[in-house]
Protein backbone atom coordinates (compact mmCIF):
# COMPACT_ATOMS: atom_id res chain seq x y z
CA UNK A 1 0.00 0.00 0.00
CA UNK A 2 1.02 3.63 -0.60
CA UNK A 3 1.55 6.22 2.18
CA UNK A 4 -1.84 7.94 1.26
CA UNK A 5 -3.68 4.50 1.36
CA UNK A 6 -1.92 3.83 4.70
CA UNK A 7 -2.78 7.25 6.61
CA UNK A 8 -6.01 7.04 5.32
CA UNK A 9 -6.67 3.73 7.00
CA UNK A 10 -4.50 4.61 9.92
CA UNK A 11 -6.89 8.27 10.22
CA UNK A 12 -9.91 5.97 9.78
CA UNK A 13 -9.21 2.90 12.06
CA UNK A 14 -8.31 5.37 14.87
CA UNK A 15 -11.43 7.63 14.56
CA UNK A 16 -13.44 4.30 14.44
CA UNK A 17 -11.80 3.39 17.76
CA UNK A 18 -12.56 6.90 19.44
CA UNK A 19 -16.20 6.51 18.54
CA UNK A 20 -16.07 3.27 19.79
CA UNK A 21 -14.73 3.74 23.15
CA UNK A 22 -16.53 7.14 23.74
CA UNK A 23 -20.04 5.67 22.33
CA UNK A 24 -19.82 1.93 22.07
CA UNK A 25 -20.91 -0.53 19.70
CA UNK A 26 -23.81 1.82 18.30
CA UNK A 27 -21.53 4.77 18.25
CA UNK A 28 -19.29 3.31 15.47
CA UNK A 29 -20.93 4.50 11.96
CA UNK A 30 -19.53 5.19 9.17
CA UNK A 31 -21.07 8.97 9.09
CA UNK A 32 -19.61 9.47 11.88
CA UNK A 33 -16.43 7.94 11.54
CA UNK A 34 -16.02 9.30 8.31
CA UNK A 35 -16.68 13.04 9.95
CA UNK A 36 -14.04 12.63 12.85
CA UNK A 37 -11.14 11.24 10.35
CA UNK A 38 -11.86 13.73 7.75
CA UNK A 39 -12.77 11.58 4.73
CA UNK A 40 -15.59 11.13 2.22
CA UNK A 41 -18.73 8.41 3.16
CA UNK A 42 -18.10 6.79 -0.08
CA UNK A 43 -14.07 6.00 0.64
CA UNK A 44 -15.09 4.52 3.98
CA UNK A 45 -17.62 2.10 2.23
CA UNK A 46 -15.16 1.46 -0.54
CA UNK A 47 -12.74 -0.51 2.23
CA UNK A 48 -15.07 -1.42 5.39
CA UNK A 49 -18.73 -2.34 4.11
CA UNK A 50 -20.28 -2.27 7.10
CA UNK A 51 -19.53 -1.49 10.72
CA UNK A 52 -18.08 -5.00 11.95
CA UNK A 53 -15.24 -4.78 9.51
CA UNK A 54 -14.53 -0.83 10.50
CA UNK A 55 -14.24 -2.68 14.45
CA UNK A 56 -12.18 -5.64 13.60
CA UNK A 57 -9.69 -3.70 11.58
CA UNK A 58 -9.48 -1.06 14.52
CA UNK A 59 -9.18 -3.83 16.94
CA UNK A 60 -5.84 -5.33 14.67
CA UNK A 61 -4.58 -1.68 14.46
CA UNK A 62 -4.84 -1.18 17.91
CA UNK A 63 -3.06 -4.43 18.43
CA UNK A 64 -0.06 -4.01 20.24
CA UNK A 65 -0.49 -2.28 23.53
CA UNK A 66 2.47 -0.93 25.31
CA UNK A 67 3.75 -3.87 27.69
CA UNK A 68 6.33 -4.17 30.33
CA UNK A 69 10.09 -4.77 28.52
CA UNK A 70 11.49 -7.49 30.95
CA UNK A 71 14.44 -7.40 33.20
CA UNK A 72 14.62 -11.32 34.12
CA UNK A 73 13.62 -10.36 37.84
CA UNK A 74 10.52 -12.02 37.58
CA UNK A 75 8.84 -10.08 40.92
CA UNK A 76 9.92 -7.01 38.85
CA UNK A 77 8.48 -8.24 35.34
CA UNK A 78 5.36 -9.01 36.94
CA UNK A 79 4.72 -5.94 38.47
CA UNK A 80 5.68 -4.14 35.43
CA UNK A 81 3.46 -5.74 33.32
CA UNK A 82 0.42 -5.35 35.44
CA UNK A 83 1.04 -1.79 35.85
CA UNK A 84 1.35 -1.50 31.68
CA UNK A 85 -1.55 -3.03 31.60
CA UNK A 86 -3.64 -1.08 34.34
CA UNK A 87 -1.73 2.12 32.25
CA UNK A 88 -3.57 1.17 28.79
CA UNK A 89 -6.79 0.51 30.71
CA UNK A 90 -6.98 4.00 32.38
CA UNK A 91 -4.44 6.02 29.91
CA UNK A 92 -5.72 4.52 26.74
CA UNK A 93 -8.88 3.89 27.22
CA UNK A 94 -8.01 -0.03 27.26
CA UNK A 95 -10.58 -0.26 29.79
CA UNK A 96 -13.84 0.65 27.25
CA UNK A 97 -12.72 -1.56 24.17
CA UNK A 98 -12.92 -4.23 26.62
CA UNK A 99 -15.81 -3.26 28.09
CA UNK A 100 -17.50 -3.24 24.49
CA UNK A 101 -16.06 -5.92 23.17
CA UNK A 102 -17.33 -8.30 26.22
CA UNK A 103 -21.21 -6.73 25.94
CA UNK A 104 -21.12 -7.34 22.37
CA UNK A 105 -19.56 -10.44 21.71
CA UNK A 106 -22.90 -11.75 23.36
CA UNK A 107 -25.32 -10.01 20.22
CA UNK A 108 -22.50 -10.05 17.86
CA UNK A 109 -21.31 -13.82 17.47
CA UNK A 110 -18.56 -12.16 14.94
CA UNK A 111 -16.87 -10.52 17.60
CA UNK A 112 -16.18 -13.70 19.57
CA UNK A 113 -13.15 -14.13 17.12
CA UNK A 114 -12.03 -10.42 17.52
CA UNK A 115 -12.15 -10.79 21.05
CA UNK A 116 -10.26 -14.04 21.36
CA UNK A 117 -7.72 -12.50 19.01
CA UNK A 118 -7.49 -9.25 21.13
CA UNK A 119 -7.22 -10.72 24.40
CA UNK A 120 -4.81 -13.42 23.64
CA UNK A 121 -2.60 -10.85 22.12
CA UNK A 122 -2.78 -8.98 25.29
CA UNK A 123 -1.86 -11.41 27.49
CA UNK A 124 0.88 -13.11 25.67
CA UNK A 125 3.78 -11.26 27.96
CA UNK A 126 1.87 -12.09 31.05
CA UNK A 127 1.71 -15.84 29.75
CA UNK A 128 4.94 -15.74 28.96
CA UNK A 129 6.41 -14.48 32.13
CA UNK A 130 4.73 -17.23 34.24
CA UNK A 131 6.02 -20.26 31.91
CA UNK A 132 8.73 -21.00 33.37
CA UNK A 133 7.22 -21.63 36.40
CA UNK A 134 4.16 -22.41 36.34
CA UNK A 135 2.59 -24.77 33.49
CA UNK A 136 -1.01 -26.15 32.62
CA UNK A 137 -4.53 -24.90 34.71
CA UNK A 138 -1.70 -23.83 37.40
CA UNK A 139 -0.59 -21.11 34.27
CA UNK A 140 -4.03 -20.71 32.98
CA UNK A 141 -5.37 -20.03 36.10
CA UNK A 142 -2.15 -17.59 37.29
CA UNK A 143 -2.46 -15.70 34.21
CA UNK A 144 -6.53 -14.94 34.39
CA UNK A 145 -5.87 -14.12 38.10
CA UNK A 146 -3.27 -11.56 37.53
CA UNK A 147 -5.02 -10.31 34.57
CA UNK A 148 -8.41 -10.50 36.37
CA UNK A 149 -7.52 -8.97 39.02
CA UNK A 150 -6.91 -5.56 36.92
CA UNK A 151 -10.11 -6.29 34.57
CA UNK A 152 -12.13 -6.99 37.83
CA UNK A 153 -11.22 -3.86 39.22
CA UNK A 154 -11.21 -1.36 36.67
CA UNK A 155 -14.49 -2.89 34.83
CA UNK A 156 -16.75 -3.71 37.70
CA UNK A 157 -15.55 -1.43 40.96
CA UNK A 158 -15.00 0.97 37.81
CA UNK A 159 -11.22 1.93 39.75
CA UNK A 160 -7.96 -0.04 38.66
CA UNK A 161 -5.80 -1.61 41.34
CA UNK A 162 -3.53 0.33 43.42
CA UNK A 163 0.34 -0.05 43.27
CA UNK A 164 -0.23 -1.83 46.73
CA UNK A 165 -2.76 -4.07 45.23
CA UNK A 166 -0.77 -4.90 42.39
CA UNK A 167 2.41 -5.79 44.36
CA UNK A 168 0.19 -8.48 47.28
CA UNK A 169 -1.52 -9.75 43.50
CA UNK A 170 1.89 -10.64 42.45
CA UNK A 171 3.52 -11.87 45.87
CA UNK A 172 0.38 -14.43 46.52
CA UNK A 173 0.88 -15.74 43.05
CA UNK A 174 4.95 -15.92 43.60
CA UNK A 175 4.22 -17.53 47.36
CA UNK A 176 1.71 -20.15 45.58
CA UNK A 177 4.73 -21.08 42.89
CA UNK A 178 7.42 -21.08 44.90
CA UNK A 179 5.68 -22.62 48.08
CA UNK A 180 3.74 -25.31 46.18
CA UNK B 1 -47.63 -3.16 49.02
CA UNK B 2 -50.52 -5.97 48.26
CA UNK B 3 -49.92 -8.54 46.52
CA UNK B 4 -51.08 -7.66 43.22
CA UNK B 5 -48.45 -4.92 43.12
CA UNK B 6 -45.80 -7.27 44.21
CA UNK B 7 -46.46 -9.49 41.62
CA UNK B 8 -46.94 -6.81 38.68
CA UNK B 9 -43.34 -5.26 40.32
CA UNK B 10 -41.78 -8.67 40.02
CA UNK B 11 -42.66 -9.16 36.72
CA UNK B 12 -41.89 -6.22 35.02
CA UNK B 13 -38.38 -6.44 36.66
CA UNK B 14 -37.90 -9.90 35.54
CA UNK B 15 -38.79 -8.93 32.14
CA UNK B 16 -36.51 -6.18 32.21
CA UNK B 17 -33.62 -7.95 33.37
CA UNK B 18 -34.25 -10.50 29.93
CA UNK B 19 -34.47 -7.63 27.80
CA UNK B 20 -30.83 -6.66 29.11
CA UNK B 21 -29.29 -9.22 29.20
CA UNK B 22 -30.83 -10.59 25.54
CA UNK B 23 -30.26 -7.81 23.62
CA UNK B 24 -28.21 -5.13 25.67
CA UNK B 25 -29.39 -1.68 27.61
CA UNK B 26 -30.85 0.16 24.56
CA UNK B 27 -33.06 -3.17 24.28
CA UNK B 28 -35.10 -1.98 27.53
CA UNK B 29 -37.56 0.16 26.38
CA UNK B 30 -40.90 0.65 27.96
CA UNK B 31 -42.90 -0.86 25.32
CA UNK B 32 -40.39 -4.13 24.67
CA UNK B 33 -40.88 -4.94 28.76
CA UNK B 34 -44.59 -4.37 28.61
CA UNK B 35 -44.92 -6.51 26.33
CA UNK B 36 -43.10 -9.30 27.85
CA UNK B 37 -44.23 -8.93 31.21
CA UNK B 38 -47.89 -8.43 29.87
CA UNK B 39 -48.93 -5.39 30.76
CA UNK B 40 -49.59 -2.07 29.48
CA UNK B 41 -47.02 0.59 28.78
CA UNK B 42 -48.60 3.46 31.10
CA UNK B 43 -48.48 0.93 34.40
CA UNK B 44 -44.87 1.05 33.73
CA UNK B 45 -44.59 4.47 33.33
CA UNK B 46 -46.41 4.98 36.14
CA UNK B 47 -43.74 3.31 38.64
CA UNK B 48 -40.42 3.83 36.38
CA UNK B 49 -39.70 6.95 34.09
CA UNK B 50 -37.28 6.61 32.27
CA UNK B 51 -34.68 3.45 31.01
CA UNK B 52 -32.43 4.13 34.10
CA UNK B 53 -35.07 3.50 36.98
CA UNK B 54 -36.53 0.12 35.37
CA UNK B 55 -32.76 -1.24 35.31
CA UNK B 56 -31.81 -0.18 38.04
CA UNK B 57 -34.68 -1.79 40.38
CA UNK B 58 -34.37 -5.21 38.07
CA UNK B 59 -30.78 -5.03 39.32
CA UNK B 60 -31.78 -4.63 42.83
CA UNK B 61 -34.56 -7.64 42.89
CA UNK B 62 -31.85 -9.32 41.02
CA UNK B 63 -29.26 -8.87 44.22
CA UNK B 64 -28.59 -11.62 45.87
CA UNK B 65 -27.49 -14.40 43.15
CA UNK B 66 -27.04 -17.90 44.78
CA UNK B 67 -24.14 -18.52 46.73
CA UNK B 68 -22.23 -21.21 48.52
CA UNK B 69 -23.01 -22.41 52.13
CA UNK B 70 -19.85 -22.07 53.71
CA UNK B 71 -18.66 -25.25 55.70
CA UNK B 72 -15.99 -23.67 57.73
CA UNK B 73 -13.19 -25.35 55.41
CA UNK B 74 -11.66 -22.35 53.76
CA UNK B 75 -10.75 -24.15 50.63
CA UNK B 76 -14.07 -26.00 50.16
CA UNK B 77 -15.76 -22.83 50.97
CA UNK B 78 -13.21 -20.78 48.28
CA UNK B 79 -13.96 -23.44 45.33
CA UNK B 80 -17.53 -23.90 45.98
CA UNK B 81 -17.66 -19.78 45.76
CA UNK B 82 -16.11 -19.70 42.76
CA UNK B 83 -17.99 -22.22 41.53
CA UNK B 84 -21.41 -20.25 42.64
CA UNK B 85 -20.78 -17.76 40.53
CA UNK B 86 -19.16 -19.71 37.47
CA UNK B 87 -22.87 -21.17 38.10
CA UNK B 88 -24.42 -17.63 37.87
CA UNK B 89 -21.97 -16.27 35.29
CA UNK B 90 -23.35 -19.28 33.00
CA UNK B 91 -26.66 -20.28 33.83
CA UNK B 92 -28.29 -17.09 35.24
CA UNK B 93 -26.95 -14.94 32.73
CA UNK B 94 -24.84 -13.22 35.26
CA UNK B 95 -22.04 -12.50 32.32
CA UNK B 96 -24.64 -10.76 30.56
CA UNK B 97 -25.47 -8.61 33.42
CA UNK B 98 -22.00 -7.54 34.15
CA UNK B 99 -21.23 -7.01 30.82
CA UNK B 100 -23.60 -4.50 30.17
CA UNK B 101 -23.00 -2.40 33.30
CA UNK B 102 -19.21 -2.65 32.91
CA UNK B 103 -20.07 -1.06 29.42
CA UNK B 104 -22.81 1.09 30.00
CA UNK B 105 -21.17 3.03 33.17
CA UNK B 106 -18.81 4.58 31.05
CA UNK B 107 -21.80 6.46 28.50
CA UNK B 108 -24.81 6.65 31.55
CA UNK B 109 -22.80 7.43 34.74
CA UNK B 110 -26.02 7.17 36.43
CA UNK B 111 -25.02 3.41 36.34
CA UNK B 112 -21.64 3.31 38.29
CA UNK B 113 -23.98 3.52 41.68
CA UNK B 114 -25.64 0.44 40.14
CA UNK B 115 -22.83 -1.01 39.54
CA UNK B 116 -20.81 -0.86 43.05
CA UNK B 117 -24.08 -1.77 44.98
CA UNK B 118 -23.98 -4.72 42.69
CA UNK B 119 -21.14 -5.91 42.68
CA UNK B 120 -20.30 -5.40 46.25
CA UNK B 121 -23.04 -7.40 46.87
CA UNK B 122 -22.11 -10.23 44.66
CA UNK B 123 -18.69 -10.16 46.10
CA UNK B 124 -19.51 -10.12 50.27
CA UNK B 125 -19.49 -13.82 50.77
CA UNK B 126 -15.68 -14.06 48.93
CA UNK B 127 -14.75 -11.38 50.92
CA UNK B 128 -16.04 -12.47 54.12
CA UNK B 129 -14.06 -15.90 53.60
CA UNK B 130 -10.71 -14.19 53.09
CA UNK B 131 -11.15 -11.67 56.04
CA UNK B 132 -9.98 -13.92 58.66
CA UNK B 133 -6.98 -15.06 56.89
CA UNK B 134 -6.03 -11.44 54.65
CA UNK B 135 -6.28 -7.77 55.34
CA UNK B 136 -5.75 -4.70 53.56
CA UNK B 137 -4.13 -4.86 50.25
CA UNK B 138 -3.88 -8.63 50.51
CA UNK B 139 -7.95 -8.74 51.28
CA UNK B 140 -8.45 -6.22 48.08
CA UNK B 141 -5.87 -8.35 46.19
CA UNK B 142 -6.62 -11.71 46.47
CA UNK B 143 -10.82 -11.19 45.98
CA UNK B 144 -9.81 -9.36 42.74
CA UNK B 145 -7.70 -11.82 41.74
CA UNK B 146 -10.06 -14.72 42.83
CA UNK B 147 -13.32 -12.82 41.72
CA UNK B 148 -11.41 -11.56 38.49
CA UNK B 149 -10.41 -15.28 37.34
CA UNK B 150 -13.97 -15.87 37.03
CA UNK B 151 -14.53 -13.05 35.26
CA UNK B 152 -11.70 -12.63 33.10
CA UNK B 153 -12.09 -16.27 31.82
CA UNK B 154 -15.58 -15.55 31.15
CA UNK B 155 -16.58 -12.13 29.90
CA UNK B 156 -12.69 -11.68 27.82
CA UNK B 157 -11.75 -15.18 26.79
CA UNK B 158 -15.99 -16.74 26.38
CA UNK B 159 -15.44 -19.54 28.75
CA UNK B 160 -15.64 -20.13 32.35
CA UNK B 161 -13.09 -21.40 34.01
CA UNK B 162 -12.57 -25.25 34.66
CA UNK B 163 -12.82 -27.25 37.60
CA UNK B 164 -9.06 -27.55 37.58
CA UNK B 165 -8.20 -23.90 37.20
CA UNK B 166 -10.81 -22.81 39.83
CA UNK B 167 -9.04 -25.61 42.13
CA UNK B 168 -5.51 -24.13 41.18
CA UNK B 169 -6.42 -20.60 41.94
CA UNK B 170 -7.60 -21.19 45.56
CA UNK B 171 -4.84 -22.99 45.72
CA UNK B 172 -2.51 -20.94 44.44
CA UNK B 173 -4.22 -18.13 47.01
CA UNK B 174 -4.02 -20.58 49.43
CA UNK B 175 -0.11 -21.00 49.15
CA UNK B 176 0.25 -17.45 49.40
CA UNK B 177 -1.63 -16.88 52.39
CA UNK B 178 -0.29 -19.08 54.87
CA UNK B 179 3.49 -19.15 53.55
CA UNK B 180 3.98 -15.46 53.38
Amino acid sequence: MDSRVLRTRRDVLTAAMDELVEGGWDAVTHARVAGRAGYAKATLYAHWPDRLALVRDAFDQVGRMPHHEPTGDLRADLVGELVSFRTAMTEHRLDRALAVLAERAGPVPELVEVRRRFVEDGERPMRLLLAPVLSGARLEAATAMLCGAVVHATLLHGAPPTDEEVEAAVDLVLVGVTGA
